[in-house]
Parts: structure tokens; C-alpha cells; sequence
């Protein structure tokens, strides 16, 4: 694999000025090897950007040839004697590294590298990789691949890509654009835009990345003002930060970048191990980076085309409230049981809403929210118009979702209808239309309507869209945020501290108090003033799980009693071995709830904090959330509400509730003190928690390497 | 809504002599008010029949004409004077039963009645309805609606319905089968499996079921050798028993029943509750009875056509191990990620079958689990072939998936080493084809390889076809199971009694035992003899959430205190002003597990299993199961084993695990006592556990009304 740690993405808000303008924008091409076979690797872009009418010039280079395709063919890219934008390689990978030479040399700005035999392979390409990267950090020219598909854009014609997916469709501009880490899926994506009406604006495969980086794509991708959603396929990010800058600018460009993560599971995460030679991350935290940075994660490219559908015709839902119109009785029930699972709501209709339907329906038609308009809508289709508008007419309406099924004899109506109130109505119109035609659909998203198949493509893309537009809004809010800055760690860590150290380090920040201790050498050496109960915690940094070996006495109800169990202990520490610090008293608070809360920094994303439900059951089936620093207050407050255990913490059945503002503020100046800490870990579990109190009844601290 | 007693489900096990022959082979239709507007409700089916060329004899009835759509037209059905098996019926509500009764004077065996206004309209409706049901008891014949859209034999050409759906398609024969109870998703599903591939044998809507209902169509399908899958929309079903032993005659016979259930939402139950005068039913136990009965529910008609693909093909994993072959790597991760969380595993390759690929693989393709075969299929496509051989030699491959992605170069090559393949291998093939050309999915479904467009459809089905097969498979082994007697019930209950009396009855069983206890009417009256601890609970029939009320006192150490404890309960009781029965003093008696266990009589479904894990935060997010009864031991070990909470039971992080064979069988026993009880209601909140010991800590039974 590259070490990639060039490029950090910076902002360049005008179009034009960005680093990857000469590759994706390039008005001039070389394509080195071009082979006069249009279906060989390095025939195709020639043959393809012919037959689409690429607006730039293309240069064959072959010393063997004077003419390729029926373009002149120049011995080499000096011998073009023009300025070349982009070269396109498709050599053999030991050739890849002197045509890169000369095409830096002859001025060339950007080179698409289709060869393979690099660090995915073995150690041997993984040098001749690492020479390309430092090629392009040199001579400041951008590198993509090796090992990749290439790039394309829709609207220039520029196709430097070998995929075939592009043997039979015609280019269809569209306001989609993908960054894909895999050839085989971007090719499939490109199939399925060019073959459905979406179209695509941008296409960009990254491969090996020795250079060009999926988070320097999705940077360029922000700056294009034809590409409004973005699709991602990724396995392994490198530059996180940088990915995180990325996905933070298309949110405040209200861009929705919409990703497939691979390796969720364990097979997959071993099989990612095997291929594009990527190493595959915590799934867990990729999890937590995508949905913190208002990117939607999808498990397929059918889901991916689901809520594009939604994004690109800007047919959100504003909020989680539906009313549902419909054909079919049956259906209404079945979008009703459909948006329950997924957080989307039918209120009932209001009565002015309600009552104002009336002479809009049919009158054996009861006003009901889902609407069954029923197959009187035959008789009267421009009725569904005014129907939309006295439920649009509620403020609170967040979307209008009409059911179709068939009726194909009046779809000529129905897209007039519905066009027209798509003028007339405040709130977005998703339909949903069984058996639609082709040519309704069409016609029905070319004025902002997205149209499904059926109800559950529905409903669980206006689910999903909705949560991370929510996200997205509130980055945009903070649009003077500042990048984040790159994540440089070895890795490496010294070892855990005992409890007592532990907190003696945490006694320096005040965002977590912790019970009043004493450290006993000695078991005579019990001070008078202990309030009582106490609790004795042998202390030893060799054993960090002291309840398991029986190194914690609960409950001790006085001095002589804590005299006792300190002698216990220190004595259990001698059986066992142990390098012994001390006996830990410390008083016994009462508390309500108790959370497992970890700050832990992670080596490809940096802090992360994780809040988890404690104790056996959480073991069973893991109650947790994680956020990458650095999160808000607010944050962590709707982190916690995440929790399954959530209701329980609010308060349940008599239990008294914890202060969720005062702990998420708390945990949050945890957080902030974390920052600044040399360490790799704090791990406080349980935190307990009362009211408005937190506590630290135990904590595991681990250093990084080095000075604290 | 009609009331129906009528036509218990019998097994008729040849053609031919079921009830519903007359209607769905009938050899001649009289269309009574039958339009010469071959648009018309009433014209609709001659023309759809003629169309099609039906096999049997079309008589259109209308006294005002002579010739309809160019046939002889009748005056009355008498006057057709040859025998005539069925009638379609179109007319106004207030004609339909003088047409029936015409009908039945001439011999028709059977009715389809279109017309609405009966039991979905209003009281009268209702009435009229009524009438219909006792002319279908009282002569014999089987009438399908009112308020239908009719039934189909795609054979026999019989078209008695007026859907749109058929107005465009050909028929196309398959075995494929539906029931519906909704007419709108009848025709949704006819225009899916005629517009694609699949085709039907037999379509059956059953609107307001005055006589033929869900559970007969499918009883009758049961027999008609061309059906092997049947889908189901369901909203209501009346009779319970009849339809779980149609349920079974069809796990049974090895057919498939995929069912849609509307109404799982509470949005969804109330819309249900308006739509085709249906009452909506506990979406729990329809969940429990599909499940039982070996039904595959699925929430959407794409999710059935997903699942009949693999149904229809026999093309359902033998188990979950699945070997997969792809030509991206990117997608066999997505394929591993898919699978996990449904249940599906990847598991490595034997070391027998890794070295029996090597000779088959390119040099550089490793042999693993998912197998990325590469690109290079493209130049040797018969080598997916020879691998697949190689992955299914081992008899643990429960199922072979094949990953393509385009490739439509080589699609006839792909069909042709598939089709080849299908042949070899002793285990399903399932292929996921991204891009695939209609043409190429036409070709290996016919070879019995099932295709998918992506691998989300593709798990998701295989992942819920292994389920339910292997209840069908656990249902056709006692094809001896007597079938179910019809429920009735007039969901008339007793007043619940008091623990004390509860646990009276109770004693007259063994299976669950309970603790020691003397009910004290007075404090002073505590007898010698108790072991200590003991809890005493204040007893009163007025009084069913004692604790509650501080009608319980814990951990009583002796007799003072228990005298102490009587006193203060029964203070209480006076203090609360409840009609008491005395004070219960039980000895404690240690314990590691607690559930909640329910026997009750539901008026619908009859006597139903419910076990919960209990306490305060199983009401937050439950964790139970339902069974109808009757049930196995090992049904009940199987629910157990799908609590969420079943590690723990099974012993967790040392805690001592329950005897689980013990812990079914005791419940067992407690269903089978149940069954003779006349009891509404028992539940046992705590059942206590220890080992292979189980206690009723606290039980509340409510009789049924009327003597016990």
C-alpha cells in the first residue's frame, strides 16, 4: 500500500482552480500506447471519447505508428509539440515510471494510470508505486490509479477509462458523479446511471491511489457546479482528516454524499484485506465518520440509486411527517406498516384539512390520512391536484407521497396533475407508482418528482435521507469551522496505569469528579475521617481487571472492617505475585445509571470517544455509540439519545432520570481535555451517574509511547 | 363483515374433486349483464377469455340482447339450457342475490361476484351479504366476493375478472399461484408475472368472502399440480383453523406459501380496520402463525417476487454455508457483508477443495472463500464450471453464488458453462448479475438458476428461505398431525382471581411448581413449620398489581416479622378498602433466571403460548415469543432460543445456565394442561428458574365466562 500523506485538500471555491482541473477538465490528451484496436485497454479511450465528440484534442503516442484510429500518432508526448492537459497509461507496469518521467518533462499536468502489477500485487510494485507518488509530490502533478478504471466527464466527452460500460451507452449528462476505489463498481454504477435517465456529471476511479485520493476527489466534486449528489464506494481511507474536511465541505455546499463502505462483516473485512491491497479499517468508526459528517451510508449500488433519486430531485422529506394518498386501500396499509419501522409518521389530518378535502373528494371518499382516493381517480384524475394542496396547505405536511398501481390509461393525466402541483405545493411528492411506464417516469422526474417501483424502495430512502440531511444542516451551520488537521501516529503505547494513577492524572481536569480516596500501603495505616461505606481496590498496574481476581471488597462498613479486607488484599497480592502500589479506599456513592464511557485515540482517525451501556448484558448485545472528535456538547447529547438504553436514562417506571444536558456536558469537557492529553486511552467504567452528577468509580488510563 | 362458519378445509388430495373445481376449471361461464363494451366490468371477461382463447364455453346473459362481442347472448341463465358451472355476477348490489338464486335454480355450481355495496359499505350491505353466505350453505355452491376482482387459470384461458392487468399482457403460463384478499394488489402482482418471466397458474381474489375464502383457495391450490409457490395478500383471516391446516397441507405437499400481511403498523391496523370491512387482527400472532405454519412473510410484492424466484427455481440453499464466486473483489465483500447479518456464512475452504482448484484457477487468482475468479473469465468463462464442481464436492457447500457484473460480451458463454454447471452440482446455484440482459436471465431460469440484479435481493432472499424451509420441512414430517377443530368464541371472560385462588387451580397441575405458602387470614394465625425467608402478599380479587399498591413485603426473616408484616398488609387492605381474602406467606426461594409465561385464549387464534423476558426493561424494548398452540417441546426450545436474551439463559460470564431442555418441557406440560382448562388467561410473572427447576413466584389466571 502507498503512504499517501500530500495533498491536504484545501478549499479552492472557484471552479477552475482546483489541483484535479487539468485531469478531469484537461482540454488535451495523450494517450501513451495508444493501440489501434479500439477494443484493446489503451484503444478504447480513443475510440469511445471519438464516437462522443470529446471537445479537447487527443493524441495517440506509439513509436510504432504514424496514424491510430485514424488520428496522427505522435513517437512520443514531446514529439506532440502542443500543450498536453492529461496522459493516459496503460503500459506494462515497469514502463509506467519513465512514460510518467517524460510526460513530466514535455509538461504534461495530470496522468491517468490504468496499468496494474503496484502494491497490490507485492513489495516489489509497492516500491515502484511509492516512486510514482513521489513523482507526483515533486513535480506537483496529480496521479491517478495505478490499478484503476480512470475518469470521465459527461459533459466534455473526455473518457479516459477503459470500462465497458461505456461500449453501448450514449453519455448522459446528469448532476450524479461517483468516486469509486474499485474499477468493477464503478463501472457497474456507470452502467446503471447511463442505462436508467440519471445520468452522471463526473466519474472518477481511484485504484492504488499512489497520488489522488478518494477525499481529494469528493474535494474537486464539491467545486463542480453541475454535480449536486455524490456516490462513493470505498474500502480504506488513508487521509482521514482529509476525508473529513471533504465530507464536511459538501455538506456546507449542500452536496449529499451518499457511500458504500465494504467490509461491515468479518469475511468482508478479510476479504478487503486481499484486495486493492487496502488494509480494512474499524467498520465501526468508519460508521461513526460518514453518518457525523452527514454522508449516507448504503450496503448497495440499488440502495445508492434509491436515495439518489430522492437527493437528486431534491424530494426529501422535510421532517418525518407523510400524508399519504392512494389508489389502493391495501397499499395505504402497507406504506403505513413500511414508514412505522422507519421513524416516518402519518398523522392523523387536521380538521380544517380535513374538511377542506371534502368537496375535493369524491363523496363516498373519507378524509383519512393515508387518503384512499380509490379508482374514482379514472373519472378524475386533476383531482389528486387539489387534493395535495389542501394537505399541502398544513404546514406541518413534510412530504406528499402518492400511490399508483398500473392505470396506465390515464398516466398522460396523471403526469399533468401531478406536474402542476408540484408548482402549487410547498412540500416534496415522492410517488410511488407499481408497474409505472418508463415514459411517466421520465416525465414525471423531469419536473422534480422521483418515482419507485414500490413501497419499501420508498420509505426507506426518504428514512435514510432524512436523518443525514439533518446532519448536514447542522454542518452548514458552522460553515468557519476549521480543517481538521492530519492524524501522524505511530501507533505505539506505553503501558496502562493502575487505578490510583489513573486518577491521579484524571484529578488535573474537572469535568469528572470521582469519590474521595485514600491509597493504603499498609493495613494499620487506616486514616480516621473515611466517610463509610467504603469500597477497597487492591492497586497494581499488573492487574487491571481487579474484580475477575477477586481484588475488590464492596461495602465496608467501618474502619476495622477496612482494616481487614486492606489486609486481605495486600495479602492476595503477594499469593498472586504482584507488584503491589497499594490499597485503594474510597467512599461508596449512591448513584442511578451507570454508563462505560472510552477516549480513545485511533490511529487512522484520531480521538474517538465511545459511550456504551455497561455491565453483562451490554457484552451480550453491544448499547453503543462513537463520535470522532471533535464533537459539541450537543452532540453527545443526541449520541446519547441513540442508545437503546436511552429511555431508561430519562427516567422509566419511578427510576429517576439522569441530567442528560448536564452529562453530555460532562462528558463533553472530558473530551476537550482528552485533546490535549499525550494519552491513548481513558476508559472510565462505570461512570456513575446521579441527577445532575457524574463520577468516575473506576478508570483505566493507557500513555501513548514517550513523554507525558 | 360476513360471518363464516361454513366449508371446513377438507383434504381432497386428488384434482378434481375439490370444491373450488367448478369455479377455477370451470368448462363454462355465464357472464349475467354481460356489455357488448368490451371495456365494461361486464364485458371485460368475454373479451379477455375470447382474447385468450378459452377452452371451455362463454354464455353472455342479457335479456336486452341478442349477440354480445359476437357471441349468442341469453335472456336468462335458464334459457343457455347446457350446463353452466359458473356465473360472473356485475350488477348492481340489489340484483346480485336474484342472480344467484336464478343461478342456483339453473344448476350453476359456482359465482364471482364483482359488485361492491355489501359488508364494506354499511349495515345493510352487510345484510344482503349475509343472505349470500346462507344460499352458498344452503345449496352447495361456491361464491368468491362480493367485492372482487375475480379468478384466473392461465391453462384453461379462464378469465373471470375484469383487472386492467390483463388487458395488455398474454397470458403466460407458470407455478406460480396467488390468493388475495385486497382486488389492487391482485392485479399489482398479475401484471409483475406477466410483465417478467414468471407467469401463473392459478389467480384467486377473494374480496369480502362471503364463502370461498383465503384459507380454501389455498387448500384448493394445495391440489393443483401446477402450482409449487403461492402467494398470499392478506388483511383479515376469519378462520384461523381452517387456514393453519391449509398452511400445513401445504408445507406438507411441499409448496411454498409467501404471504403479505398488511396492518403490522398501528397507522397501518386502524387503515385496515376501514378497508374492505375488515377488523384488523393482532399482528403478532399472524406473525406467529405464518412462522409456525411455515409461511415466508414478506412486506412488499418485490420482496415475494425476490423470495419466488429462489422458491420457484428449488434454487433455496440447502443451509447457510454458501461458497461464492465473483469477478470483482470489491463485490465479494459486499457479498460477506450482506450475508452476516442475515445469517448466511462464508465459511474458508476446506484444504481439499483450495488444492483441487488450484490446476482450475489462473496462477494468480488465490483460492479462498469469497473466490475472486477476475476478470480473466473473460478468456476461459468454462472455467466457472469446472470450479463450481470443485466448491460443490464438498457436501457442506449448501449453495454456490456467482457474481457477474456486466460482461455482456460473453453472456451466451456465461449461460451456456451455468447451464453446464446446473447439471454437475449437487447444491442450489444462485447468480447475482448486475447489468444483466433480460435475455440472460430468461435463459438460466430455465435452467433452474434463479438470477438477481443485486446482492442485497439476493441475500435477503436466500437468508429467508432457509428459515421457513426448514419449518416446512419439521411440519411434513408428521403427516399424520391431526388438522385443527374451528375456534369458537365468544371472548367472554370471568374476573381474574386472586393469586391465592389462581395458584389453588394451578396446583392441580405438575408442571410448574410453586413455593411453599399458607394463606393467613389474621396475623396472629402464622403457623409453625415455614422456612424463613419467606414474602407475604396481600390476597384480594380487587387487587392484581399488588406490589404496586406496597401489597408485597420481601425477605422476611421469622415469625415476629412475619406477624408484623401480615398485620401491616392487612391495614392496608382495609386502609385501601379492598374486599380481602387474607395475607399469602410463601417461602423465598433462590433463583437465576426469570420470565414472564402466558397461556391465553385469543378469541381469533385460540390458545396462545407468549414467554417474555420480564422486569422493567423488557417493557422498554420486549423480548418475547408467541406461539399458537399446540405446540412441541422442542417448538418451545426452538422460541426459547430466539429471545434475545437466550445467552443468558444458557449461562453467561459464570452465571448458571437454566436447563433448557427441562425449562421447554415444563412449559410443554403447563400448554398441554392448559388446553384443557376453561381458563381465558394465565400468566405466571415471575416464572422462576434454577437449574432444571421452575417456580411460579406470583400467577394471575382469568376464567372464561361461565362455569370452570
Amino acid at each position: 500500500m502507498s503512504s499517501n500523506t500530500s495533498n491536504p485538500v484545501t478549499s479552492s471555491v472557484k471552479t477552475g482552480t482546483h489541483r484535479l482541473d487539468a485531469l478531469l477538465n484537461a482540454r488535451s490528451v495523450a494517450v501513451v500506447g495508444a493501440s489501434a484496436d479500439p477494443g484493446k485497454i489503451t484503444g478504447r479511450p480513443i475510440a469511445y471519447m471519438r464516437a462522443r465528440g470529446y471537445t479537447g484534442a487527443i493524441y495517440p503516442v506509439n513509436p510504432g505508428r504514424t496514424e491510430v484510429q485514424g488520428l496522427p500518432c505522435y513517437a512520443s508526448i514531446a514529439a506532440i509539440g502542443k500543450p498536453v492537459d492529461l496522459a493516459i497509461i496503460g503500459t506494462a507496469a515497469a514502463n509506467v515510471e519513465p512514460a510518467v518521467r517524460e510526460g513530466i518533462a514535455a509538461g504534461v499536468k495530470a496522468f491517468v494510470i490504468f496499468s496494474s502489477g503496484f502494491a497490490e500485487l507485492n513489495e516489489a510494485g509497492r516500491a515502484l508505486q511509492l516512486r510514482l507518488t513521489q513523482l507526483a509530490q515533486e513535480h506537483g502533478v496529480a496521479i491517478v490509479g495505478p490499478n484503476c478504471l480512470g475518469v470521465a466527464n459527461s459533459r466534455s466527452g473526455l473518457i479516459a477509462t477503459f470500462t465497458t460500460a461505456l461500449e453501448t451507452h450514449a453519455l448522459r449528462q446528469g448532476r450524479f458523479s461517483f468516486v469509486s476505489q474499485s474499477g468493477a463498481l464503478g463501472a457497474y454504477w456507470m452502467d446503471i446511471v447511463l442505462a436508467s435517465g440519471i445520468g452522471f456529471s463526473h466519474w472518477i476511479t481511484t485504484g492504488n491511489e499512489c497520488d489522488v485520493d478518494a477525499a481529494e476527489a469528493i474535494d474537486f466534486l464539491v467545486d463542480d457546479p453541475h454535480t449536486e449528489v455524490i456516490g462513493l464506494y470505498i474500502e480504506d481511507i488513508r487521509r482521514t482528516a482529509a476525508f473529513r474536511n471533504a465530507l464536511d465541505r459538501a455538506a456546507r455546499a449542500g452536496k449529499p454524499v451518499v457511500a458504500i463502505k465494504a467490509g461491515s462483516s468479518s469475511a468482508g473485512a478479510a476479504a478487503a484485506a486481499s484486495h486493492t491491497g487496502a488494509l480494512a479499517g474499524d467498520d465501526a468508526l468508519y460508521d461513526a465518520c460518514l453518518a457525523q459528517h452527514g454522508a449516507l451510508r448504503v450496503a448497495s449500488l440499488t440502495e445508492m440509486m434509491d436515495v439518489a433519486r430522492l437527493l437528486l430531485h431534491k424530494a426529501t422529506p422535510l421532517g418525518p411527517k407523510l400524508a399519504v394518498m392512494t389508489v389502493s386501500g391495501g397499499a395505504g396499509v402497507l406504506i403505513a406498516d413500511a414508514c412505522e419501522p422507519r421513524g416516518l409518521v402519518l398523522p392523523p389530518l387536521k380538521t380544517d384539512v380535513a374538511q377542506s378535502l371534502v368537496p375535493v373528494l369524491p363523496s363516498f371518499v373519507h378524509p383519512a390520512n393515508p387518503l384512499d382516493i380509490t379508482g374514482n381517480v379514472l373519472n378524475d384524475t386533476p383531482m389528486i391536484g387539489r387534493a395535495m394542496q389542501c394537505l399541502a396547505a398544513d404546514k406541518d405536511t413534510h412530504g406528499i407521497v402518492l400511490f399508483i398501481g398500473m392505470m396506465h390509461s390515464i398516466a398522460d393525466a396523471f403526469v399533468e396533475a401531478l406536474s402542476e402541483a408540484r408548482k402549487q405545493v410547498h412540500c416534496p411528492i415522492i410517488v410511488i407508482w407499481v408497474g409505472a411506464l418508463e415514459s411517466s417516469i421520465q416525465a414525471l422526474e423531469a419536473v422534480g418528482i422521483p418515482v419507485f417501483l414500490d413501497i419499501p424502495q420508498a420509505t426507506s430512502a426518504m428514512s435514510r435521507c432524512l436523518q443525514t440531511a439533518i446532519t448536514r444542516t447542522a454542518i452548514a451551520r458552522h460553515p468557519e469551522a476549521a480543517p481538521l488537521a492530519s492524524i501522524h501516529d505511530d501507533g505505539q503505547n506505553a503501558a496502562t496505569l493502575s487505578e490510583w494513577d489513573g486518577k491521579q492524572l484524571l484529578a488535573a481536569q474537572s469535568a469528572i469528579a470521582m469519590p474521595l480516596g485514600v491509597l493504603l500501603k499498609e493495613s494499620d495505616a487506616v486514616p480516621g475521617g473515611l466517610a463509610y461505606p467504603v469500597v477497597a481496590k487492591l492497586q497494581s498496574a499488573e492487574l487491571l481487571h481487579k474484580s475477575d481476581a477477586g481484588g475488590v471488597i464492596l461495602r465496608i462498613a467501618d474502619k476495622a472492617a477496612l482494616q481487614a479486607a486492606t489486609q486481605r488484599l495486600l495479602a492476595l497480592g503477594k499469593e498472586l505475585g504482584l507488584s503491589v502500589q497499594g490499597v485503594l479506599a474510597e467512599q461508596m456513592l449512591p448513584f442511578d445509571h451507570e454508563l462505560l464511557l472510552g477516549l480513545r485515540r485511533d490511529a487512522r482517525f484520531g480521538p474517538v470517544l465511545t459511550i456504551a451501556r455497561g455491565g453483562v448484558e451490554a457484552e451480550l448485545d453491544p448499547d453503543v455509540v462513537n463520535l470522532l472528535l471533535p464533537v459539541t456538547a450537543e452532540d453527545i447529547q443526541q449520541a446519547l439519545g441513540r442508545l437503546r438504553c436511552a429511555k431508561l436514562l430519562r427516567g422509566f417506571r419511578g427510576k429517576p432520570g439522569a441530567d442528560m444536558d448536564a452529562l453530555a456536558s460532562h462528558i463533553h469537557q472530558l473530551c476537550e481535555w482528552f485533546k490535549g492529553q499525550h494519552l491513548r486511552e481513558v476508559e472510565i467504567n462505570p461512570l456513575a451517574i446521579r441527577g445532575s452528577e457524574v463520577f468516575a468509580l473506576d478508570a483505566l488510563i493507557t500513555p501513548m509511547k514517550g513523554p507525558v
